[in-house]
Parts: C-alpha cells; sequence; structure tokens
C-alpha cells in the first residue's frame, strides 16, 4: 500500500512525476532560520508536527534549538518516537483505553506530554500509567479554553480543579497550561489577532493567578501558531510556541496583515504540489491532475504559483480545473504547474513522499513519517 | 508508513480504535445486490474503483457480473492489477512518459483501457506501446465532453478526427467514447438530472452519427454515475455504467431528489468514520477525534448517523466540533458517533483500512488497495 516515491534523488526537477509534493529547499531553510532567530530568551519553540508529519523535518528544527516536537495523535507521536525523535507532546486530549496504553508505554521510551481538560480523563491517563509495566511519568498540561470554543476547560477555577487533580496523581507530572487560540491564527488584521491573544493572556492569568495564591508552580504557558506567534512572544506570559505552519507557509497564511494592512511577509512560501496538464479542449481552460486527493481545499482552493493569470477554479477527486485570463495563453498538455495549497496540513497527509529541490534538482526524497496517523 | 488496523476480525464494535472507515455489510450487500438487479440486457456495469480503492470489492462487484472497474490514474490501476482485477479503465488522461510506460506495460498484464481526448497524446501513447516490449493493444476511447465542462473533445468532428487517429494505430483498439456528465450526478432535482443527460445523449448522437457514415463501429458508449445511470438506462445509448458511489452512498447523494421531490432512497448508506467524543466542557457542544484528516469536507460537512438532534459544525485537521440542539443529551467524553461523510471517494483515500461490521461485531478487515495512488 506504500506509493513508490515520485523521483529520485538527483533526479531534474522536470522528470519528477506528479502530482507530488514539493519541497523548497532554499524557502525551507529560511523559515527554519528565521524563526529560530525570532525567539528571545526564556521562549522556547515545539513545532507542531501536525503540518510535517516528518521526524526528519523535526530533527532540523531540533537542531535549530526546538525544545521538542507537537502532534495531535498518539499514533502520531509513535511514528515520530520511532523515527528517532525523543521529546514529543500530543497537544490534544487521548480518549480510551487502548490510546491511553499506547500513549503510557510511549511514555517509557520518550518524554511524552499530553494535554487534559476532564476530570474523568485525568483518571483514565493515571490508570493507563500504573498499568503500564514502567516507572516513568508523563507530562502533563491543562488545556484551558482561551477563545478558541473547541477543546479545553474553562479558565479559572475549573482549570485549578484539574490541576490540582493531576498533583496528586504521582504518575503525572503538571507542567503547565495549554493555551493555543486556533481561531486567532486567521483573523485577518494584525488588531484582530492582538485583541484575541490579549483575551488569551487574560484567561491564563485568571488561572495562574489562583494557583500561585495556592503556591502551585505552573512552568510552561504553552500555545501561538504562525498567525499570531508575535503576540504570544510580546504578551511575557507565553514561553513555549506551538508554531507548525511557518516552516512550509500556505496561501491561507499568506492573506494575514500586518500592522500597516500589507500582507505579512516572514516566512516564504516552501511547500508546492507539482501538477500537469492533462487536458485542454479550448482557449482559456486547463485540467491538472491534482483534485481532492492530492491537495486539501478546506482553506480554499490553490493558487497556481508565479502565474497572476492563471487561477485553479475547480476541484474533483483527481481533476483541477484552472482558468486562464483572456490575454494569457493557455498552458499545453503536459506543461506543468506549481500549486500553493490553501491548507499545507491536510495537504500533507495525501502524499507519502517529500521531494526537496534545491534550484532545478531533487536534493532529497523524504517520507511523510506519520502519515494517516490519526489514531 | 503503514498505520495498523483499528480492529481486528471477531472484534465487538465497541473496540474498534477511532477514527475508523466502517462498512455496514449488510447495507453494502443491498446497494451490491440492487445495482446488479436495475441492469437491463445489453447494459454493462464496469464500476468506478475511485470510490473504494479496494481489490476486495472490486471482486465483489464483479462477482455480482461487472465487467471490470474503472480508475483515475494509472498507478491506481496497477494497484488493483495487483490485487487480483483482470480488466481495468483509466477513465481519463494519462500524459507523460514514465505514466504512459507504466500504463504500456500493465497493457500486457490485464485488459487495460484508457480515455484520450487530444491528437498528441494518442501519438504518445503509440509511442508508449511500440516501445513497452510486448504485442498485447490497449483499449482506447475517445472523450467527449457532454457537457461537464472539465475534459473531453467537443462532441462532433473534432471527436471523429480523434476515432480515426486511434484507428491509425496499430496497437490502439478504438472502443468507443467516454461520455460521463459528472456534474449531472448533484443536481438535485429529476428534471435538471433527465435534461443534463439529455444534453449527454445528443451530444453522443452527433458523433456517432458521422463515425456511422463512415461505417467506422462504435461498441461502446461508457458514462453514467449514481446519481444519473437510470436516465443513462433509459437513454438506450449507454451501455456501459461507470457508477462508484451506489456501494457506499454518501450524505451529498442522499440530498438528490426523484420524480415526486422525494430524496432518491435506492441505495443506502454503507460507508461511515466512527469517532469518539475526546473533549466536552459546556452543554451543547462536544469534540470529537475526526477533522480533516479522516473525513473530507469537499461536498459539505459529514452528517451525524441516526442523531437528528447533533450536527458536525466545524472540522480542523484532527477535530470535529458537534452543536448539540438544546433540549438534546449532550454525548459524554468517551463516546461514539458515527459521521455519514459528505464525500465517500475523497474521504476513504484518507484511510488505510477498512473495517466491515455487521451486527455488533467486525467480520471482515480489508486493506485500501490503492489509497495515495495519485501517481
Amino acid at each position: 500500500m506504500v506509493q513508490p516515491a515520485p523521483a529520485r534523488v538527483g533526479d531534474p526537477i522536470s522528470e519528477i512525476d506528479t502530482p507530488a509534493l514539493i519541497i523548497d529547499l532554499d524557502a525551507f531553510e529560511h523559515n527554519l532560520a528565521l524563526m529560530a532567530s525570532k525567539l528571545p530568551d526564556g521562549v522556547r519553540l515545539r513545532p507542531h508536527a501536525k503540518t510535517h508529519k516528518s521526524a526528519e523535518i523535526g530533527r532540523l528544527q531540533m537542531d535549530r534549538g526546538a525544545v521538542g516536537l507537537c502532534c495531535q495523535k498518539t499514533s502520531e507521536a509513535q511514528a515520530l518516537v520511532a523515527g528517532g525523535i525523543d521529546n514529543v507532546m500530543v497537544s490534544n486530549q487521548v480518549v480510551g483505553t487502548k490510546k491511553l496504553a499506547r500513549l503510557a508505554a510511549l511514555a517509557n521510551q520518550a518524554t511524552i506530554s499530553v494535554c487534559v481538560d476532564n476530570a474523568d480523563n485525568i483518571d483514565a491517563l493515571a490508570n493507563a500509567m500504573a498499568a503500564a509495566g514502567h516507572d516513568s511519568q508523563i507530562n502533563v498540561f491543562v488545556e484551558i479554553d482561551v477563545g478558541n470554543g473547541r477543546c479545553g476547560v474553562a479558565p479559572g477555577e475549573p482549570a485549578a480543579a484539574l490541576v490540582r487533580k493531576t498533583l496528586a496523581s504521582p504518575r503525572l507530572h503538571f507542567r503547565g497550561l495549554q493555551a493555543y487560540h486556533g481561531t486567532a491564527q486567521h483573523l485577518r488584521t494584525s488588531a484582530e489577532r492582538q485583541r484575541a491573544i490579549q483575551g488569551a493572556i487574560s484567561a491564563v492569568e485568571k488561572t495562574t493567578s489562583i494557583l500561585k495564591s495556592e503556591d502551585i508552580g505552573c512552568e510552561i504557558i504553552a500555545g501561538a501558531g504562525t498567525g499570531s506567534f508575535e503576540n504570544e512572544i510580546a504578551s511575557g506570559v507565553y514561553n513555549e510556541l506551538q508554531a507548525g505552519s511557518y516552516i512550509f507557509m500556505d496561501a491561507d497564511y499568506a492573506r494575514n496583515l500586518d500592522d500597516s494592512g500589507q500582507p505579512v511577509s516572514l516566512f516564504k512560501h516552501a511547500l508546492f504540489v507539482r501538477a500537469t496538464v492533462i487536458s485542454s479542449t479550448r482557449a482559456g481552460h486547463a485540467v491538472l491532475d491534482a483534485g481532492h486527493k492530492s491537495v486539501a481545499i478546506d482553506s480554499g482552493f490553490p493558487t497556481v504559483w508565479q502565474a497572476e493569470s492563471i487561477a485553479y477554479t475547480g476541484a474533483s477527486d483527481e481533476h483541477g480545473v484552472l482558468t486562464i485570463d483572456n490575454d494569457a495563453a493557455t498552458p499545453a498538455v503536459g506543461s506543468h504547474v506549481m500549486l500553493v495549497p490553501g491548507h499545507c496540513d491536510p495537504t500533507v497527509n495525501l502524499h507519502e513522499w517529500y521531494i526537496g529541490v534545491r534550484g532545478d534538482t531533487v536534493e532529497v526524497v523524504w517520507p511523510v513519517t506519520a502519515r494517516g496517523a490519526m489514531f
């Protein structure tokens, strides 16, 4: 069930089979270095591996100072640990006896952290650790809802109660609060994002003030994403950032605006889906071999890289329709385009291989280590 | 990179790890039998395997009389042939030297058909067959645009010209016209679908009348999908149907209406994504472990099976948000729901395993044979 890679190291770009997931290594390395340079003393990076699902990329992030990786699922954590990553946080709730048993076993192989927002789940996690047959601890973050409206217990006393419960279990090591504001990442104006993160900071402080009054230490305040991380850095409150998309950027994040109303231009587009024109039966119309099964559309259609006169205007399972401006040439059957995915994370999940290119040549071929790891 | 299956044969449903792709075998077998019973003499079924990507399911369809399978990509055809399917049509254009070489090689292992809508592509296909090192032929269908607006040459003389060109190449065996009307499948009213297929029939006849005047036989008129196949049967023109989704049904097809304005109720929902509630921090709100990476949303969010008071109202990569009516109970953390995907095909592509259940028990575990086969 594993597909062969669409190219080999040393191939010219023109020889890459399509559709293929391409990393522009120059842009990727720019993004790696830029994020590392943005971190002040006392603020650590734990990049989100749900973006890339790759042990190779995770190691490059850790070589640049990241303390470990985040992921969303236990099986992702298992795949990353098997790939040599020794510090992984599941920034999510893990529910169910089988999953908790896997997570507890993994805590003896690497430094593992997990989020909780429910008292019964804390008991279940403690029971799984007790049954795991080892003496290691697991790091626990109490997740608070900072305005995201998804997971997370209410800040303040409900969160403090879960912290106390965690501290009462000897195999659970309370490390801090998970305070991720997902919807803030995609608010378009700088002012909107700042307001959202200010609300998150208030939710954190409402909780930490209770903990402080009880002499309960709260070492880590974790959260932030590519859209808002500068706000979390500026807060003086967050000290562990979970940005993921910065490494690739996608069409949606490129729509965020800075203080002056211009598109934020910190990170470069480094991830593409290379596609081939398979049909063009009239001027202004062409069809690609890349549809829903090779590029995710949950954050809109992909854009066509460096081709302003061409728009991706329709997708079916294995087709993408291009509409070309009246005065521009229609791409010929057999020609190629590079698509910038609307959303990197679910696009990566469709592929088994990264093809890393520099100039006109394939330099690396990396597996998508945790592809399909949804359990 | 292959994930373990989320259940074993004999497991109770309660033990299935989530999110998991579930087949209700009773409903699935109903659909298999019903479609077989709908076919009059002289109309054959070649179900589309882009829906299921499964050699096991394809064999069950062929056991019920299907003449072979369709798929969209060369690598899908390779996976299906490797899985024992001996007659596969790539109902799509295959472009590029590497892909054509793979397709030409496959034509010596099984009965292979492919679509063309471009003269240069016919030359490239003929060259690939000449270079393949065997004497087998490949079946060729000229694809005409019957109103779908995607691939396909214009009907009439442009299509006839490609037929003549195909006939001039000894290694290409002209078999007929590909006349699939994709957008017709999702027109909601019976009258709209009938009008669209009437247009497709006119496009076919515009082409076949030219061929007939030149004594060129056109054995097969291929097309149709789950939304319109009864119209193609009634046409007396189509004789090979390519419906795929009938085997599973999805939430979108269930929105089609029959002559009396009621939802079409031929086929049963047989495909589900089983998910677990991982967080619920307030009444009316719960979060599932199934988001963009386990259920496709290109045809809308999934619906929640047999739970009218619960709606799936938001998705992120690995989370699905449920909103529960005021007067209904909020599902507890750890409870399960069954989701009906908006669109089966790209949902299946996210999974590696089918878990086939009957009653409360897992009866079969099938791999998604051609998962990720996008090349």
